[in-house]
């Protein structure tokens, strides 16, 4: 905290001052940027925080006519691909749509359960929203659907409001209030150009939390896979695994352990394959669909559901009904929902750019955030209105959407279609499907999610990115999804504070015949300069570092006098401060920096400053630090401080 | 958000990827740093968190026994001060202390009334506290006692929880254990070293914050200055104007605001002569008690009091009594006494803080923030157990105190004596002081915290900071303090997250006949070489900024190559990244400078980086991204990337 009730007042002038900054040995002065004025400095800043792609830039010196279809095109993608659309890609999105359909039919089932909603929600949501994400999405290799963490995030904060046990109904109706606001929070974060709050989350903190939430859905199955019926409401990896052991004796149901297990079994066995073949990647779509049958076929055979297997058993015939009036438009679960709401659509944001940009990068086409959160909203929107939940990108779907060679969001279109045949026309049957196969199919599904080598590599690489990631990791799996989500935020930021907070210094030498100086840390060749210090900050100087840089440059100098005291060597008549790092001061640094040339000039030390960006120079001219310091102590380069303090050191000895 | 399923994977080879980097023409490798372990590296970061002032440091090759006697002394700086103590400077302690003391006496009665307690409670505040202080505290200029934010943020806290005017015991007992608990915070922060964390309100919010407390407690003391009796509870300047307003009529009395506006007056011409000539700065400290005796005087004489004149009227004699068992030591008070203990702990802090560095600079001594805290803490849990509220660093009496020309914290001692003789001998003669002298004092005191002149620097230097200022002013003002403050850290650190986000870049350019490169918008000398583009980033690269700064430079890039294409330059085959600045990267950076490699490869474009730091080579090699951009591809400066680029020109010529 800097608080100066007596602050300095000199009178403003920049012009007199800058007169007298030293010129360098080749005559040129530290440059001053032209003065822009309050609106303009404004509109520069507000256009590269919510503009910076640019959007505007494929209108200019275009036709009207052009642009309004450039617009038009922009919202709706299709317009743009369909016109050339051809046989060739639609082999490749078909073959690619039914790989997606087989391997979502039995998710979407999983994933309405992980929700707590009737199995036949999580169907309708794979048939209208990857529709409309079709026409407006810009992603061609993203599967849209429900998805496992979004679900079960959806589902705990449901649960905290209303039971879904009790109240069944009125559960489903603030789950469409809930999709609805994800939708209109997706839009408006689109429209706002606020897309860059997603960066918020840092990549370690997703991949921790990513796993997190694979070991809970995990968990969650162990109720199905080993068919349990007192199963705690709780998700945290304690509860869980007490209500698994405390069941074990007469709690768990030997048939359905033995189902569960078998197909578990199967499809990883399915999928190791595929990942040490590539070319057996279709063996990871067809497992789940082979093992959904012919599970569902056993089950009606032998009718062991009547020994205590439980089967999926309520799945209606029949596409999406409306439901506009089942969202409450009013009321207090409409506040509740709309919280919900924000919560999942922002989760499903990070996903479905996540997956958006990753695969955009494979194939080297670009994705607009702002749009495509645009574009998920409307699918939202319009989603919750057809007794949909939250959907977004699929991790593993949109991975074996582009294995198989889809082309374009066609293929979502094929997924769709295929689902709705399935709606229409044979439900019914997966009625005896048991719940054993999907929880198997589900946990085959999160086991990707955990991503060892992304972990390996950020251990690797930073220690601290590595605590952001345990940290989300373990406040998902032993608290909850919520407190999971909020430590990885809180991390994520906490690490920007606490970088910002103690940036780094470094001493400076000159690297022998050159006039370059560099860190002698990193460059062991380089040499002091004698009764010269040069140290170097890397950081902007702002209110939360100013203090600590301060006391953190007297310490240098404090150590670096012990050494020349030590070694017999003359001592640091100048400082040199290396500023190139320094992009941003603000009133605190400047008070600072005020105090700084105070403490060095008790101790006889001349502060010099080298290489002050633009912004500096701009903001030292505002606060009159450029006459307080003298501007013959500023200097273009560390080189031309060195040459004059030397100079002056000879002048001390010729006199 | 950036998260990548599929991740590259390849050997590590630190050693065989480093001897493949370019020599400089001088014969100088970028530099790699020797690899520090992971305790190593982990124990250098929290050294320098926790322990960047190196406290430990004149202890060093000391007998055991001096180190002893130094110990002693850090805890009890009078120990170190008192040994040297001689008359002269007792003189100006004395003096200072008579100053402050007849200062301190009306303030202290008008700040109990803000923390709805009983003057003597404000008395006492002024006893015990600067006694311990004295003997604790590293500043020597500092001025210990209730203040004017601090009393009213307690104030208004504990009224949310036990109504004072209904229950005036338990009131007064959750104060004394919010004050118990704001020491004990001051302690803990002072003896974890997380001194850092008062950091976190950055100088235009506190501006900002004062300012708007100033008003607040202003408006608070129309009700004793126009003797207004129906008051209301809300201190936002709507509900108080109101409050003012609804009254006129019938509400004020008349005599009541003739006392009050004459002295008020009084106080305010006396401030105005002391500030036009520093000769009568004793005035500002003699005109309050001044005010006191006439105004008291005035009252016992006409008893205008019977005239519906408000007197401070219950005013006990006697000294402090033992209130270690009013404190709540259990039940549900506890929680809240300790909730808003940390609150107010923390406020007093950042202003006892701020005032000690500020004089600490102006004298040129330094003081130890984290010893402070603790000496603070120890302060005010003593206060607690002795019927104070919490006390801490006044800014009026701090200035005047200086200004008297204290030496020592001795004047604190004396000010405590005065005080004490004080509530022995004379209280009850207070009894007949008008309420309306004690606001018009008040009144007088907080105009000093509005910092006109600050306020209008901060609006020169820097636009985002006095944005902040506003905010924490209107917050404090519309709504409340504790909305106030909230705004206050929200925008400060809103700031920091916000510069990180969208840090700068900009173009790089040649000085003509040196090596020198720089900012073409700060040095319009500089010229662009042809087919080489030359871009600068200005901050570390991390998750919140490495996306947007992949776009910005590809940005950059095509408004350049639509530059060329107009003037039918050369199309840029290198681009060269002065990395200077980027001071440190995280594995999302790294991703993403993945990825621009690859978009600049399929735009035939060849990424050349410059000068990494020994962090990011460091990370480089961790990461294998050494190997994938190609070590010779990594230059020691700028000047030694573009010969290596204009090289691959003539050699492109000749074939």
């Amino acid at each position: 905290m800097n608080n100066h009730p007596v602050s300095i007042d000199r009178p403003w002038e920049a012009e007199s001052q800058t007169a007298f900054l030293q010129k360098s040995g080749h005559g040129y002065r530290v440059g001053i940027p032209e003065k822009k004025n309050f609106f303009k400095e404004f509109s520069f800043a507000f256009r590269e925080t919510f503009f910076h792609d640019d959007p505007l830039y494929h209108y200019k010196d275009q036709p009207r006519r052009k642009q309004f279809w450039l617009g038009l095109q922009s919202f709706f993608p299709i317009l743009g691909w369909g016109r050339h659309y051809n046989l060739k890609k639609f082999k490749g999105d078909l073959l690619a749509g039914l790989t997606i359909a087989s391997l979502c039919i039995p998710q979407d089932i999983g994933y309405a359960k992980l929700a707590n909603v009737p199995p036949n929600n999580g169907l309708y949501t794979s048939f209208v929203p990857p529709l409309v994400y079709a026409a407006m999405g810009s992603s061609r290799d993203i599967a849209i659907g429900p998805v496992a963490v979004v679900s079960l995030l959806l589902g705990e904060l449901l649960k905290h409001e209303i039971n879904p046990k009790k109240h069944p109904e009125e559960y489903l109706h603030l789950a469409f209030t809930a999709t609805f606001f994800a939708g209109i929070t997706q839009v408006a974060l689109g429209f706002l150009r606020l897309g860059f709050l997603v960066e918020f989350l840092s990549h370690a903190a997703v991949v921790g939390f990513m796993a997190g939430a694979a070991i809970t859905i995990g968990l969650q199955q162990l109720k199905g896979l080993l068919g349990i019926k007192n199963f705690t409401t709780n998700t945290d990896i304690v509860s869980v695994m007490h209500s698994v052991f405390s069941n074990a004796h007469h709690g768990w149901n030997w048939q359905t352990v033995v189902i569960g297990m078998s197909f578990l079994v199967f499809l990883l066995t399915a999928k190791y394959i595929a990942y040490r073949n590539h070319k057996f990647f279709w063996l990871v779509a067809v497992a789940p669909l082979t093992s959904v049958i012919v599970g569902t076929f056993c089950v009606y055979i032998t009718r062991v559901d009547k020994d205590g297997v439980n089967i999926v058993r309520h799945l209606d015939k029949g596409i999406n009904s409306s439901s506009v009036y089942k969202i409450y438009w009013s009321g207090p679960y409409l506040v509740k929902g709309a919280k919900i709401g924000i919560l999942t659509g922002i989760i499903g944001l990070t996903e479905a750019i996540a997956i958006g940009r990753t695969f955009a990068t494979l194939k080297g086409y670009q994705i607009d955030g702002n749009k495509e959160m645009m574009a998920l909203g409307v699918t939202n929107i319009m989603g919750s209105m057809t007794s949909c939940i939250v959907a977004t990108g699929s991790f593993s779907r949109s991975a074996v959407n582009f294995m198989a060679g889809c082309k374009t969001a066609m293929s979502n279109i094929v997924m769709s279609l295929v689902v709705l045949l399935t709606l229409l026309l044979i439900t019914p049957l997966f009625k005896y499907t048991p719940n054993a196969v999907i929880a198997a199919i589900i946990i085959n599904a999160v086991v990707g999610l955990i991503d060892i080598k992304a972990a390996a590599r950020i251990w690797k690489v930073d220690k601290l990115d590595f605590l952001a990631l345990l940290g989300a990791f373990f406040g998902v799996i032993f608290k909850s999804v919520e407190v999971g989500l909020l430590i990885a935020v809180m991390l994520s930021i906490g690490k920007i504070l606490f970088q910002v907070t103690r940036p780094k210094t470094a001493l400076f030498g000159n690297l022998p015949r050159t006039n370059i100086y560099r860190n002698v840390e990193q460059y062991p060749e380089a040499v002091r300069v004698p009764g010269v210090l040069i140290i170097r900050v890397d950081s902007a100087i702002y209110f939360s570092n100013s203090n600590y840089l301060k006391e953190r440059i007297l310490r240098w100098l404090r150590d670096e006098e012990d050494l020349n005291k030590e070694h017999g060597l003359p001592r640091n008549q100048h400082l040199v401060l290396e500023m190139s790092a320094v992009t941003d001061i603000d009133t605190s640094g400047i008070l600072e920096l005020e105090e700084l040339l105070k403490a060095l000039k008790k101790l006889y030390v001349q502060l010099e400053l080298a290489n002050p960006g633009p912004l500096i120079m701009d903001k030292f001219l505002a606060a009159n630090y450029v006459e307080l310091i003298g501007p013959e102590h500023i200097f273009l380069s560390v080189d031309d401080a060195v040459a004059y303090c030397t100079s002056k050191f000879k002048a001390t000895e010729n006199t």
